[in-house]
Formats: structure tokens, C-alpha cells, sequence
């Protein structure tokens, strides 16, 4: 059985038309050579690491697998500290760091790095055959050292404007991030409250717009969703969340487990975590923070300030304060080893190209 | 050819799984007519009837078509009168009516009507193949007399949880409305927060939860879109925006003028027009209240004071002031009779299920 398309699979050197997303703080070598071994397209999310911690981990995915690889930075622009931002966001803090007894708030500090050429002369030497971007697209001569080695450039479009920007800017497939997607929103010119199409829309628009290939995210979870967004046109799909179960995903235990028993409308939109807007399930941090989120630093300055906090959440096997990344689709989760995860996808999805749809 | 399913159709005595969305204030008897003769299902939005203009429109609508139709009710909870809030929306439109010279901001009068004895009545004595409820279902009884007499019930969820809930209460189909979904969200026991699945999430989960026909609704404009909603495991698709720019569409031309120069992240959801949340296309109204939607009087109780706005705003041919309904894949809308329409759909829709998913 064969895929409908080779589109993206030529391009990208793999054999299913299926990424896993990158995610900062919850990819692993293990996911990504779990999911590159299997045939799809195993990625690493960068944006929180140094340059030296870069390289370590390409080098743990690569003596995992031969097969390509893809790395994500962030190209969001670096915060301006912001003094009475920092107190505000202390202040507001402070109760749940006493609560858990952890001492003091802790100081704002960048924990997720804009592209740059340190990281740029990182990935020139490493090589990933694949390199995306999420927030947009860093400065044309970084872009352009990139494209010059033959590296396949990808990056996240929450909008058709996007979407047609990229296609300018020399990307060589867009990935068209609907609303439903767990995690960061990669919206960088439209407007947060405009960007907000649902995949349904946003992926036939985007295809119609650009004639780069799409690779569908947000809200794809098994094969039906796989067969549904080649259906609007998609060449691909990046699947996030489905992964979040894994064993080999790095994330707490409880946020495992408390994604495989929430569905459709327990997830929420904030920017609480990090200062800018990321899907997760809805838990008492968000909820509490929900009319403060503007008060808080600038992304991703506010992130180190609820470290601890998400830290000792996690340890007491609790998801009070923990950062529960999830996209919409998180009750079709299901708790596999990736290998196994993504051969059921593909076997489904083909099913359904196969005796039709149903 | 044939669709790969008669679950839905066999239910509804229709031919093509699609249903023209019931859209108060726009769907007209020659749109239901020419989608019924289509061999789709043609649908009215009665929510703003009296029963004696309900029974007048299905008699317009019974010479025009001898196929089913479906006629839709509303089933909120009757508004509290609010002096104070009422108060407080007159001073924020006067400014409006001052400018376009309209006089005094008229009182808050209820125009949408909760289902009841009435009209129940009427419909009994019309006998519509299909009955429809947003906003979830009216009393039990009024609903065992519709289902005695063999009229197909179906119902909107905007979340597993409701498609749940409707199932054990006994409706015949579950329309599982997506975000993308132009004019009110039918949510009525999830959050508004919380029920903001996009239908690439709601569908599959939905068809999980319940044993009975899924209707996806939200960001279905094209073939693509039906075919999509198949491969999510849907039993047939509702689409309103993509009819909303057909000539028997009873909508003022600047608002279709509008539709076909918009698209993806043109759209918001706002509760400035009537009380409750409904997507349409951003303009300076929805702007200006965005700060004030919960001062307003209950829905619908806020639409008799913007109803003179609406209408000279309309009539002047801005869309300054017009409820501009519309989904989130508008930007795939077309200009044409529905009949046609209608047919264009079904030929897109087969072909992807003829020559697969590409």
C-alpha cells in the first residue's frame, strides 16, 4: 500500500508523509529516532537548548538512527526585561511559592533563545536534513545559510497571510497550524484573536493560496485525522500531542496521565506560562491566572519565574501548576511506545484510503 | 456514483448527505427549496418566527419543493430583563445612533423565541420531515410530542459532552458543531471557554461517544470539506457560510459583498450583537464592544437595540454596524444560485472519494 502523494515524502527523504512535532521540553532522541525509524519524520524541538547542548542531542539521535532528522528553533523577537512587569508578576506568584513552601519567587530570565548565529554555525556543522521555525522566520542571511547547505526549511503558518509570507520568504513547505494544535501558537503577523482558524478551514485556504506543499497540524490524532487532512489538500500532517503519551516523550508522569483521561473541552488557550498564547489542559494555574495573563513579562521572561512551581507541582504527582501542553484531540491519546504508536496510525490512515470513507 | 454511506441519508430521505444550515434572518424558502430540490437537505431558521410566520414560510417553502425540510427553533433559556444593563447598552449606542442620525437607541424586546406549547403546535399541524434545536432542547414533553410523530429530531453539541447528553435525551442525529462555525455557538452545558473544539477535534471524538449519525458542522465549504468530514467518521456534513452568498440567500448585499472579499482570520466571536457568542466577520461594531460584551442585556434581548444600527448600516452600504455572520473558511465561498451550488459540491466530494485522497 502505497501513500496517495510523494509530494512531501520526496522532499523530505522519508516514507510516510507523517511528522511529529517538534516540542521544546517534551521531544526526546529516543521519540525522534522512534518515529525517523519507523518512517516517518522524528524531530526536535531546540529552542530551549545552547548551541552545546544542540549538538549533544543530535548526536544522541543520530547514533539512534540514520534516517533524516528535524530540528525547530523559535525566531520570536528577545523580550525587554520589564522591571514593574517582574514585581507585578512576583506579587502575583508569591502565594503559590509559600503554598508549596519553595522560598522565593525566582528572577526572570530567557529560557528559550531567537535564532541566531551561534545556533546557526551549530547547525551548519550537525546538519539536520530538516530544519523548521515556529513565531515566524529569522533574518534572511541566517535563512539563507541554511537553505545554501541543501537543508529542507519548514515553518508554522497560523493564517493564509502567513502562510503566502513564507512562501516568499523561500520556505519549502508551509505547516499550516490550525487551532486545535497543543502548545505555542506560531502566530507572528496576524493578530492572535484573528488567527484562530480551526485546521478544517485554515488547511484549504493555505493551499489554495500557496503552491508550496502543507503539512497539517493541530487536532490530528489517528488515522481518520490523517485521511481527513489529505482530504483538504494537505501533502502531510505533524501530529504533537498523539506523541505526549509515548514512553519515550519527555514529559512528567502526571501530565501523561492526565492527558490520557481529558477530551475535547478541557483544554484552554494562555499565555500564563510563558507570556505568549499555548494550548494546554485547563488546570488551577490557569485558571487563576486567567485575568493577569497581559500583567506578566514578555515571552518567554516569565517562564523561569513558574519553573520551580511547575517542578514541585510535577514531583507531588500533582497538575495544579504544571504546564499540561495538549492540542483539542487529546481524548483520542493513547498509550504506546512510539514505533507501535506510529505504525497503528499509518496502517488506520491507509484504511481509510483503502475501503473508502465511511 | 454513490456516497459511501445511507445512514444519514436513509434517516433524513434525502440523496446527498448535505444539510443547508438553518440560519435565522438568512435562510429563506427558495434557499431551503432549491438545496431540497438539489437532492440535499434545504433548511429554515424559525428561531425569530411567530408560529403564524413559521406556518406561512413552510407553506412558501412547500410550493417551491415535495422533498423534506428542516426547520430549526432555539431552545435558551427565556431572558431576565436587566434595567441596569439595558441602561448602560443604551449609552454605549447612542454615540452610534447619534452619528448615523437614527434617532433614540429603541428598548431591549425579545426577538428570538424558546421553543414552546405554541409552537409545537404548529409544527405538528405543518409536520416538517426534520426539527431541529440550538442551544440544546427544549422540555421533554414538547420534544416526545415531536418525536411521536415520527419527525426526525436532531440537535447541535458543541462538545462530546453534549453529544452525549442529546443522545440519552433522544435525538435521531448530532449535529457536532465545530469552532470554525459561522453565527451562534450552540453551546449549552460546556463552558464557552471550554467548547471550542474545531471540527478536525470534535467529530472523531464525538463519533467515539455516541452510537448516532454524526452531522459535522464548521468550516465545511467545499468538496474538500465533505470528504474531510467523511474521513473524521462523520454520517454527513452542515454547512451555512458557503450559502450565505447564493442569490436566495436573505442577507443584505453588502454583507455578501464582504463574504467573498474575506477569509481565515477575518472572522471573531463576539457577544456585542445579540447577548450570545456568534462568529462573523470583524468590524468596527465588534471592535468598539469588545470591551463591553458582558455589560450587555441577556441574549437576545441586545438585538432589538442594535437592530435600527444594523439596518442603516446595511441600507448604506457599509458594514460598519451589520452583523456580518460568517465561518472560518469564508474565504472559500462562491457566488452562486444554490442549486448550483449544491451540485458543485457533490461532483467535489465525489471526486475525491473516486480518485482518492491526493
Amino acid at each position: 500500500v502505497t501513500w496517495p502523494t510523494t509530494k512531501l515524502t520526496d522532499l523530505l527523504g522519508i516514507e510516510h508523509p507523517i511528522i511529529q512535532a517538534p516540542m521544546a521540553g517534551a521531544s526526546t532522541p529516543a521519540l525522534a529516532a522512534a518515529v525517523s525509524n519507523a518512517g516517518g519524520l522524528g524531530s526536535l524541538g531546540c529552542a530551549m537548548q545552547t548551541a552545546d547542548v544542540f549538538r549533544s542531542e543530535i548526536g544522541t539521535t543520530r547514533k539512534a538512527t540514520n534516517r533524516p532528522i528535524h530540528v525547530n528553533f523559535f525566531a520570536h523577537e528577545a523580550p525587554s526585561p520589564d522591571a514593574a512587569k517582574e514585581t507585578r508578576a512576583s506579587e502575583l506568584l508569591a502565594p503559590y511559592y509559600e503554598e508549596l513552601g519553595l522560598g522565593d519567587v525566582p528572577p526572570a530570565v530567557a529560557t528559550h533563545f531567537p535564532f541566531d548565529a551561534t545556533m546557526l554555525e551549530a547547525v551548519l556543522a550537525v546538519r539536520p536534513q530538516i530544519v523548521s521555525f515556529h513565531f515566524g522566520l529569522p533574518d534572511e542571511e541566517l535563512i539563507r545559510a541554511i537553505k545554501d547547505t541543501g537543508i529542507i526549511l519548514l515553518c508554522s503558518a497560523t493564517s493564509v497571510r502567513e502562510a503566502v509570507d513564507l512562501e516568499k520568504r523561500g520556505v519549502d513547505a508551509v505547516i499550516a497550524q490550525g487551532w486545535e494544535a497543543g502548545g505555542h501558537r506560531g502566530t507572528y503577523l496576524s493578530s492572535f484573536e484573528g488567527a484562530r482558524a480551526g485546521t478544517m478551514s485554515l488547511v484549504p485556504q493555505v493551499v489554495d493560496a500557496v503552491k508550496l506543499p502543507v503539512i497539517a497540524a493541530g487536532g490530528i490524532a489517528d488515522g481518520r485525522g490523517i485521511a481527513a487532512a489529505f482530504a483538504l489538500g494537505a501533502s502531510g500532517v505533524q501530529m504533537g500531542t498523539a506523541f505526549l503519551t509515548c514512553e519515550e516523550a519527555g514529559i512528567p508522569d502526571i501530565h501523561k496521565e492526565i492527558l490520557l483521561k481529558s477530551r475535547d473541552d478541557d483544554t484552554r488557550v494562555t499565555k500564563a506560562f510563558s507570556g505568549r498564547p499555548a494550548r494546554g489542559i485547563v488546570n488551577r494555574y490557569i485558571e487563576d491566572m486567567a485575568a493577569h495573563e497581559d500583567e506578566l513579562p514578555d515571552f518567554p521572561l516569565v517562564n523561569t519565574m513558574t519553573g520551580p512551581l511547575r517542578k514541585a507541582s510535577a514531583a507531588r504527582g500533582k497538575g495544579d501548576f504544571v504546564a499540561l501542553w495538549s492540542g483539542q484531540s487529546v481524548g483520542l491519546n493513547r498509550a504506546l511506545p512510539a514505533g507501535e504508536l506510529f505504525e497503528k496510525l499509518v496502517e488506520e490512515a491507509q484504511s481509510v484510503f483503502q475501503h473508502g470513507i465511511k
